[in-house]
């Protein structure tokens, strides 16, 4: 039998609030086994390039990595936020590891091919990104690694990469050695049925569901590439999919994605 | 026969420059055995606080470490060069692995302590300061660890610590379990008898011999803290310390420090 290995991803919001974040930390420390953490950004970056008068640049509201967005984000993601949440867990008994890809190379990406748009120095991840050994040796020793968005090409090069996607990645990897739980932690408490009722969390959806769900408009927007992820993810070997309150690990309300 | 471990220490001229740095990198990458990246931090730090228009707080003409000077060296020195540092030496072979103190709590530094001065978030070290069994599974894993002066106090607190003194503090640690050769490299080619003669270097220096050439004002100034460093760091078993040039450590010219 695999051993179990549990998955957070947490995003900017919960990050950009200490308070929350903290919150976060105490509930992710009780979560027992192997676990690993992976966090986005938050609006720091976006604030210190503000304060920085630098201009973010925008295509199809989607933004530009150029090379000083990189400098920035990589002080950001990679310094000030994983340092915070490491030193955050260690003060809660959690022995975490911060990771960026290039760190012990547990994640190579490549830069993001230009076709109509050149999004910059993002980094895309395929089925040979991840280091699955090398994670599996630090969670040997006892540690719980803590990943940010930034990763490299092998050159030399650093890269952004959605950290949904890294989360995704690590867990299909890992898929053949533990038996992976991926928990997409978000300010909700799971899929809603009525975007209005906090309290209309989806308890389960399987990929028949989530066709009719899809279908029907019920889940539509930013929503669905999350679950395109999840259900990757889960076609690709992970166990089950869990979209929950970040603040709210521990409770019932939840929404499990599972194939069938 | 314990293992050979050898420890490079970098600062901040070199890492200002990045020619310099990666010719430095490519030269460490030579380095044979299991080896140790420690580095300070550079001029980017000060410069990212003048164009945010924060203003260093000095005393006595040493800079206080506030919490907005510690946010900002932590995302200079933990994330970005740190990053760029770890990225670099994996495109060179090197399969490094990027660390603050708070990293698999490798180092647990305390606060200074106010005494005339409150220097701020200035983390010291102490005997007890060092995880070595932790760097040693490091190493035993094929890890190269490179190390920024960020460190953290165990209850969620970052703190900034002077580079030569995580440099020294790591080889005492480790000189328990490994024969030890620490390096700090800098600018010129090591210790020089006359400080306008480049060529001029002191091959090697005893305890003996330092009291004399400090005695004759031949070592002054910067120079002697880091002399101080060294012979501390001999006398609780480092096997030995060099001091030579960073771009040229594959060399003749340095300067050797042993006890006798």
């Amino acid at each position: 039998m695999k051993a179990a290995l549990k998955i957070y991803k947490i995003g900017g919001g919960i990050i950009d609030r200490v308070s929350d974040l903290l919150e976060f930390l105490r509930l992710f420390a009780n979560v027992s086994g192997p676990k690993i953490l992976v966090h986005g950004g938050g609006k720091g970056a976006s604030e210190m390039m503000a304060r920085l008068g630098i201009v973010p640049r925008m295509l199809h509201g989607r933004r530009i990595t150029d090379a000083v967005t990189l400098d920035i984000v990589t002080m950001f993601y990679a310094g000030k936020t994983n340092k915070q949440i490491v030193a955050a867990l260690q003060a809660v008994g959690v022995n975490a590891l911060g990771l960026s890809g290039a760190d012990g190379n547990v994640i190579l990406a490549t830069k993001r091919l230009v076709r109509e748009v050149d999004y910059g120095f993002v980094g895309d991840l395929s089925e040979e990104s991840i280091n699955a050994d090398m994670v599996r040796q630090f969670l040997e020793i006892g540690l719980t690694p803590v990943f940010c968005p930034i990763n490299h090409d092998g050159q030399g090069q650093l890269l952004n990469t959605n950290a949904d996607t890294i989360a995704a990645s690590l867990a299909k990897a890992l898929s053949k050695q533990y038996s992976v739980e991926l928990h997409f932690c978000f300010e909700k408490h799971g899929v809603l049925a009525d975007i209005i009722d906090e309290k209309s969390v989806i308890p389960t959806i399987t990929l028949a569901n989530y066709a009719e769900l899809k279908e029907s408009g019920i889940i539509a927007d930013g929503m669905l590439p999350k679950l395109e992820n999840a259900f990757d993810a889960l076609q690709f070997g992970v166990e089950k999919v869990i979209i929950e309150h970040a603040l709210y690990i521990d409770g019932a309300l939840k929404t499990t994605l599972c194939l069938n």
